[in-house]
C-alpha cells in the first residue's frame, strides 16, 4: 500500500514509499483511509519548526476517516465496515490527562495518517455516523477536539455566555460553531473583513479586524458593554495575549491553544491575578472529548466547515495552501 | 394600592384589598407591578392543598414583573425606571442552597406579587433587557429557574445530550427550549398528540403519548437507539418515577421537581443504585442561576412560551383555567 | 496452577482445579496472586443471590495483590517484579461510566482472582507501593474504590463536613478513613456497641446504636446540632433509607451503595425533593479512582482495617466467617 | 470610640481618632472589636505601594473579630453576644465573583477593622465557634480564605495530592495546614532553614531553600520523584512563577496570589500551554469560603499559627514587625 514519509524537513522532504499492508494485533484495528485533514502543526512537522523533533521517516497527519477493514482480537469498539476517526492521544481515553499517556500522539511520535492503511489501537479510534461526510469527519479529531475541550469539557460553557475566538483557523471555527450550538455569544477577531463577513455567517454576533485595532481587546470589551468575555480561545501567541486579558471579565478564563502569530512574548504572571483570570494550556483533548464532539454535531445541524479539498497525494501542495492562510475553515485531502 | 390576598382556602378565598403604598427601607426597592404569571404552586397555596400551609392573609404568586419606582438607601442593583423580576427565595442568591437560606420563599410564607405595588430587598431582583416582553419576563423566575437549575448548573448538559421533558408545563417547556439552547435532543411526553405536536413546533425531536403507553419508559430508551437519555426533568411524582428509571442511561439523571400524577406511589431505592442513577430535589433555584437564564434568553431568538393573558384582576379565573391542564406555556396576568 | 471455580451454588459449590498457567498477550500481564480479600458480592455470588446470575464455572472473588510475572508485547504499565492491584471494571479506566464499559466485572462475569495465576488486561492493573502490606493492598479496590467514588470523585468530600457511615463492613470502614484524612466527621451506626466502640476508635466523633434507636436518623441529626450530615453511604438498603433522608441537612447527599439489611422496601421519591437531597447510585468505580486511592493511602499513616487473614485455600470458611457478620474490617486471604 | 486612620502615606501617617460610636442600620450589626490580624495588603496602603489608590482618611485593616453589641432591624445572621469575623468582601456572599461584588473590600476603599466597634453589613459576619481563640479567629478572614479558595474551592484538594507552599507568610502557613486537614502532602520553600524547619514541624513532609537553590523548580520536581506538585500558591511574583512552572506536573494549578519577591518579571505564556498548567488569580474568597474554612478548622485540632499578640494601639509597631520579615505566621492585635 501507498503512503507518504518525511525523510527531511521541507516540501521535498515528504516523500511517496510503498508499505507493505499492515495487520492489525489484539485490540486492534486495521483502516482503509479515506479522507485526512491539515493542521497547523503538520506544517511545522514538516518544516521542521515544531518545538520537539521527532524521528525520520515519520507518517505525517493527525486527522483522518477511514474504514476498519479487519479488527484484531479482543476488539470490541469497532467493527469491519465502520467508518471511523482517530484521536490524537493513543492513551488518553477519558478523564484528566495524566503523564503516563504522553508519548502517544498521532503524526509524531507515532506514524500518523498519510497512507492508504494503517494500524490503530482500538483505543482511539472513534464510529462516526452518516449524518457527517467523509470531509467533514477528518476535520474533528484534532481542531476540533481542543475547541471542544477548551469550551466545554474544561470551561462549562453555558447558554448567555460571550466567547471571543481568534481569526479564523480549523480550532476557532469549531470554537465558534460549538459555541452557537451551546447557546453562546461569539465575537470574532481577523486581519480580513472578509474573512470577518464569513464569520458572521457562521453566527458571530460581532468582529473585530485587529490589525485595525492594534488595542482590540478594549475593543472587545466594548463590544461586551464594558463587562468582558467570558471565554478566550488564545491562538494568536503571547503577542495576543496581553490583549486577551483586557477583552475578559474578571473571572474570565484564556485557554491557550497556539501561537499563530509567533511564539516570541512576555507578559507579567501578575496580570491573571489582577483580571481574576483562569488560563489553561490545552494539549488536544480525550477519546471521550472527541466521541462527545462527534455526537454534538450528530444531534444538529451545524457541519464542520470545510474550505477545500485536495487529492491525498498533493498532501504537499495542501500544506502551501494551509501555509498561505488563505483558507477559511479545514483543508481536506480525498483518497 | 390595590392587592388580593388569600384569606381562606378555595378560589372564593381570594379576596381584593386595599393597602397602603409601601416605602422602601435600605436596600429595599419599590416596584409597581406589571405583570404576574402563574405557577401550579400557586393554586396548591390557594386550594390548600400545599404541603406546608402558610398564615393567612396572604398576598399569593410568586412570579412577576415590574418597575422600579423608587430606591431605599444603599441600593445597588437598580435604579428607578428599571424593569425588573424577583427571585423566590430572598437569601439564596449564588452558590448552593444553605438551610439559613430558608423561608423567604416569594408568594408564601413571605407575601406574593399580586399587588399593585410591592417592596423587595434589592436581594432578589433581577434587571431584564428589553428583549423580552413582560409576559415573558414575568415568566422566568419559578419555573425557569427551575430547569435551569435541574438541567444546566446541576446537570451540567452538553451538546450532544438527551432530555426528557414530562409534559408541557411551565418547567417542562422551560427545560425544553433550555436544552435546544444548549445543543441537546428532546424527547416529550404527554397525555395529549395535540400538545405533542406543538412540542416538536418547539424543537422537540421526539415524543411519547404516555397514556397510549403506560411503559413510556422503555418506548422512550427505544427512541434514543437503546441508549437512554442523561437527563429527565420528572414532575409527575411516585408513579412516574418508575419510568423514568427505565428511560435513562446507566448514570443518567433524574430531577424530582413535581407531582402533577399525585404524590403517593412507592419506589425501590436500591433501583437508582442498579441504574447508577443520580436523582436530585431541585427547590427553584438561586438568583445568580435566574441571571444567567435571563442572559441565556437574551442571547438568542428563543422565548418563553405564554399561553393566554388575563387581565390581573382576573387572577382566580386565571387558576381555574391553570388548574384544568388546558393550556401549553405560561398563564400571564397583566396589570 | 491451583484455582478454586464455582460449579454450584452454595459453600460446597466451590472446588478446587488445576489450570494450565496461562501466558500474557499483548497488553496483558500474568500475576502471580499473593492476597485475595472478600467482598458481600462474592459470597452473594457464591450462594445465587446475586441479582445478575454468571454462567459457571466461575473464579471468584474480584480483590487481590500480586506479583508481575510477565507482560506481553505492549504493556507500558507494570514490569515483571511489580506489585499489583486489579481493577474491578477491566473497560472503565477513567471519567464516568460508559454502557461500553459494562460487562468487565472481575469475578462476576470473568473470573477472578481466586487462583494461583492470572492474565489480566493491563488497563486494569495498579501498581502498589511498598507502604503497603499485601493484605492491605489486597483489601482496597472493590470496597476502597467504592468509598473514594461516593465520597471523593462524585461527593466533593472537603474539611469541615460530616459523614454518616452505616455499620462497619468493608465500605463503611474505608468510608470513615477516607473522610477522616479529608478532614470530615464522621459519625458510624451499628447494632453492636463494641463495634461501634472501635469505630471511635478509628476516629468516629460520634455514634449511633441503630438496634436501640429505629429512629436513628433523627438521632444523627441531632448529634450534628440539629443540621444533619453531609454524606450518607447508604448500605442498608431500602430499609434504612428513609432514615438516612432523616439524617441528612436540606441538599445534602445519599450514595446508594449496597443491601446489608435486604434488598425489600419502598419510599416515595418527594421525600428526595422535599430533603432537596441529591441520591445517586454507586457502581465501584474507575481505575483511575483506585489510583488516587492508593496514592491517598501512600500519603499518610492510615491503613485499610484488616480483620483476619486465612490460608487462601480456606476461602469456603472465609466465606462463612464473613456470612456471620463477626467481622470489622477486611478478610483476607494469603497465598 | 478610638479609632486609627490612615492620613497619609508611611507609618506616620497613622493616626489615633475619636469617632461617636456607630449605629446599626437595617440588616446590619454593631460589633465592638476584640482583636484584629495584620496583611501584608495593609502594610502596603500604609506605605502608599498598594496598586490602588484609596481615599484619606481610612480605617486600616481587614481581618478582625469582636463581639456583637447590637444588630439592625432584620438581622437574622446573628444575635447580640456572638463573636463573629468579618468577609473581605461585602457583596460577594457565595458562587463566583461577580464584577457587581466589586468595591467592597475591607480597609480599603471601605473603612476597616482598627477601631474599637464598627458596623457592618450581616452579609459580611460569620459567627465563630468557641473551639477557636480571639487571636486565632481574627487570623482567618483573608490570609486563610484565600489559601481555602486556591486549595479547596477552586482546587478541588484531594487525599494523596501534593502541594507547594511558597515562604511562610499567611496564605502559605493556612494553605500548609489546609492541604494536611485535606490529606495531601507539602512542600515547603522558604530562604530560612529555620523556618523551614518549624514548617517541618507543622505537617510539611519536605522543604526546599530557595535560596541555596535558584532552580528550585527542578529541585520541587525531583521531590516529588520526578512527578511534579498537583498545586502551587504562587505569593513570590513574576520572579518565582517560572520556576513554579516547572514544580508542576502536567496539568497542575499554579494559584497566582501575591507577590512578596516584587512585581517586575515577565513569562512566555505558552509555557502554560506548554506545561498544561491551569493558572488562576485568587482574589481572597467569598463569605461562603469563609463560612467552610472555619468549620474545617471547628471540626479538628489544627489551629491557625499566631506568631505574636501586640497591642492594638500598637499597630505601627506591629506592621513594622510585619515588614522586617522575622515573623513565621500571623501577628494579631488585641485590644
Amino acid at each position: 500500500m501507498k503512503a507518504f514519509e518525511i525523510h527531511g524537513h521541507g516540501f521535498g522532504g515528504l516523500k511517496p514509499v510503498q508499505r507493505p499492508s499492515p495487520r492489525p494485533g489484539p485490540r486492534e484495528v486495521l483502516v482503509r483511509m479515506r479522507a485526512m485533514a491539515l493542521n497547523y502543526r503538520d506544517l511545522e512537522i514538516l518544516l521542521g519548526h515544531y518545538h520537539t523533533p521527532f524521528a525520520h521517516p515519520l507518517v505525517p497527519l493527525s486527522d483522518g476517516v477511514g474504514e476498519v477493514l479487519a479488527v484484531g482480537e479482543g476488539v470490541t469498539r469497532a467493527r469491519p465496515g465502520d467508518r471511523v476517526i482517530l484521536s490524537f492521544w493513543e492513551r488518553w481515553t477519558d478523564g484528566a490527562f495524566h503523564p503516563a499517556d504522553a508519548g502517544t500522539q498521532l503524526g509524531g511520535p507515532q506514524d500518523g495518517v498519510l497512507a492508504e492503511e494503517l494500524v490503530a489501537s482500538e483505543d482511539r479510534i472513534v464510529v462516526v455516523p452518516e449524518a457527517l461526510t467523509d470531509a467533514q469527519a477528518a476535520s474533528l479529531p484534532c481542531a476540533g477536539t481542543t475547541a471542544w475541550h477548551a469550551l466545554v469539557s474544561a470551561g462549562g460553557i453555558r447558554p448567555g455566555d460571550t466567547v471571543l475566538v481568534q481569526g479564523t483557523g480549523g480550532v476557532s471555527l469549531f470554537a465558534l460553531q460549538i459555541a452557537r450550538m451551546s447557546g453562546a455569544r461569539v465575537i470574532a477577531s481577523s486581519s480580513s473583513d472578509g474573512k470577518l463577513e464569513r464569520a458572521r455567517g457562521l453566527g458571530a454576533c460581532a468582529t473585530v479586524n485587529y490589525r485595525r485595532n492594534p488595542a482590540w481587546g478594549e475593543e472587545v470589551r466594548r463590544l461586551t458593554g464594558g463587562r468582558g468575555v467570558d471565554h478566550v480561545l488564545e491562538v494568536g501567541g503571547p503577542g495576543s495575549f496581553a490583549q486577551s486579558l483586557q477583552a475578559i471579565r474578571p473571572g474570565g478564563q484564556i485557554n491557550v491553544i497556539g501561537y499563530l502569530g509567533g511564539t516570541e512574548g512576555l507578559v507579567n504572571p501578575l496580570d491573571i491575578f489582577r483580571r481574576q483570570a483562569t488560563v489553561r494550556g490545552i494539549p488536544v483533548g480525550s477519546r471521550r472529548m472527541l466521541e462527545d464532539l462527534v455526537a454534538a454535531y450528530a444531534a444538529g445541524p451545524i457541519r464542520p466547515v470545510v474550505d477545500r479539498v485536495f487529492p491525498w497525494t498533493g498532501a504537499a501542495e495542501a500544506l502551501r495552501y494551509l501555509q498561505s492562510g488563505a483558507h477559511f475553515g479545514k483543508i481536506v485531502l480525498a483518497v
